[in-house]
């Protein structure tokens, strides 16, 4: 059911404040870093509720825009703790975890990460900051990254349409 | 399709010695710890290999035995280095990501954390355990886990069966 009326009712009143991010999410983003070459990206996300409780699911995947390559995946979860603050937790394939603490004005959130696991395969990532902000049934999210000797910068942009 | 026919067929070639987890699992476990009251839960968790990438994807949610509450989520990824090692990476809407590395031994798996980050609302964990074991469609698993100032003990003890 496409526009705002696929928002899912949120299953638990404390997640009332992030309705705006539920749903299925396609688009389009383009990546970049010193290290690498530019890329275009395709992506599908999903932000639901948890069943009956305080948080939401998240989990995305991107392909390479022409033939379709899988790129990236993640998952996590997002908590709400007090009015003021949520907390952000990801797991992503390629062996780093993110612990990020976030701040919520309107439908804009900002979140920073307070530390990056790493395992021992993983490339060194020691900063990263993840923005989103909806606006109707489009999403756009910049994600900034302080990795392999670089200052935090600018790695992904992308803009999303809820199906 | 029950029975070992359902296992699925590795999506990259690297994931062929992850095969034996491959699938939807359901079953009972039990909970215990000495700062809490024991419980039962009842699981489905999934094991489903990466879209052409040499990743398994996990995801477990629980519930109460009894009134069926939901009790627990995580996800996460299995990802192969190199033929004697793996890394595990694991999000909990709790707070709480963990970076294990692990050896498989045969169909059974022993992840051992390498760091657990903690969110700042998060109860302290600090070292975590995980042994699975599959014998044909049934799957056992046991979570060890230092926390809240207790040593490295059995939490959780489940036997699951493959759909």
């Amino acid at each position: 059911m496409p526009g705002s009326g696929s928002q899912v009712t949120p299953s638990h009143p404390d997640l009332a404040r992030l309705a705006f991010l539920f749903g299925t999410w396609k688009g389009q983003g383009s990546g970049r870093y010193p290290t690498i070459s530019p890329f275009e990206y395709l992506e599908e996300s999903s932000f639901n509720p948890g069943p009956g409780k305080p948080f939401v699911t998240y989990r995305q995947r991107t392909r390479r825009v022409g033939n379709g390559e899988p790129l990236h995946s993640e998952t996590g979860y997002i908590r709400t703790t007090d009015p003021d603050r949520i907390e952000l937790v990801i797991a992503q394939p390629i062996g780093i975890v993110e612990v990020h603490t976030g701040e919520i004005d309107g439908s804009r959130i900002r979140f920073r990460s307070e530390s990056v696991g790493l395992s021992p395969t993983a490339i060194e990532v020691s900063r990263v900051e993840r923005r989103i902000e909806v606006t109707g049934d489009t999403m756009r999210y910049q994600l900034g990254m302080a990795a392999v000797g670089q200052p935090l910068q600018t790695h992904l942009e992308a803009e999303l349409i809820r199906l």
